[in-house]
């Protein structure tokens, strides 16, 4: 057994599968350590303004240039709410209120579930942070629909705008005429 | 640069910063690869016979011996839902339809993320799965209260009760009540 500190051993580089287990993981053959991936939680909100929605500009691939909502990896020790809260925050700097779940989307051929809560935001600022290129606060028929990062913000766009005023739902999936592929 | 399927370099095994990061991340400094933590997934599923309640015995660790709901880890390549038929099916050896999500549960100081979905069995068979000690459709005034595996059984077991004949609800977190800590 390696001591810790001392002389490494080569890592969890082996595919096997574990005894008790029946698909391959990638296990450390010096210590049996075994390394688990699992899906990825993508956190993210449809923020508005009064009737504006808020977007940002990607400033990084992929899609860069490109305008999506505030979304990102789910971070280790946080809440949903708090990584979609953080999400706007460092992507455009702006303070908002999470509501409710508004969507939960699989993205099973990526192993990404998408989680899109609403928010409100909590004053009119907003700012580009570092992996932003701009934020904007736009109105429903300014929408930049030619140039959105990726189909599941028409998505979410759309279904919050089809969710105006009711609370208390289901989350929405991924819509049944969805006309670009997932 | 390691040649692929040359030498191996040390993996990523270095705690550091990356460009553009705001948080330390594994890091290999032979080859730059990122090994980012993220929260996992647990998708689960409250199964029902008529008014009967699907429950699992653990026969593995952790809290072996205590009833469960089927869940598990969220594996690569699947939705939520398939994820949370397919514990019940491993566990359980039931068939089920997932019908709408139950309830999401935050445990963010374990960075984990439960989905319990509702669910109605096909069929009223089932077995003990290989991490099942035993198997049990179980009557409300029967259930095991204080022999559950984690208090998030009791959570999802008692919001499933009280969802009865409503469809199309948010989902639950938890409750405001918990009495055992998280």
């Amino acid at each position: 057994m390696p001591v810790p500190g001392g002389a490494k051993g080569a890592g969890p580089t082996v595919a096997m599968v574990p005894d008790g287990d029946d698909r391959e993981r990638l296990v450390c053959t010096d210590c049996g350590y075994v390394r688990y991936d699992n899906p990825k939680l993508i956190v993210g909100a449809v923020c508005t303004w009064e009737d504006r929605y808020l977007l940002v500009r990607r400033a990084i691939p992929p899609r860069e240039g490109h305008w999506c909502l505030p979304s990102g990896f789910m971070e280790l020790g946080e809440s949903t709410e708090d990584g979609a809260a953080r999400e706007v925050w460092e992507e455009a700097c702006a303070r908002v209120e999470i509501t409710d779940l508004l969507a939960l989307y699989n993205l099973a051929h990526i192993s990404q579930v998408h989680l899109v809560y609403r928010a409100r935001m909590l004053s009119p600022e907003y700012a580009a942070g570092p992996e932003s290129h701009e934020v904007a606060l736009i109105g429903w028929d300014d929408l930049p629909w030619n140039d959105l990062a990726y189909p599941n913000v028409a998505w979410a766009l759309r279904q919050h705008r089809a969710m105006r005023g009711r609370a208390n739902f289901a989350p929405l999936g991924i819509p049944a005429d969805a006309d670009h592929p997932v």
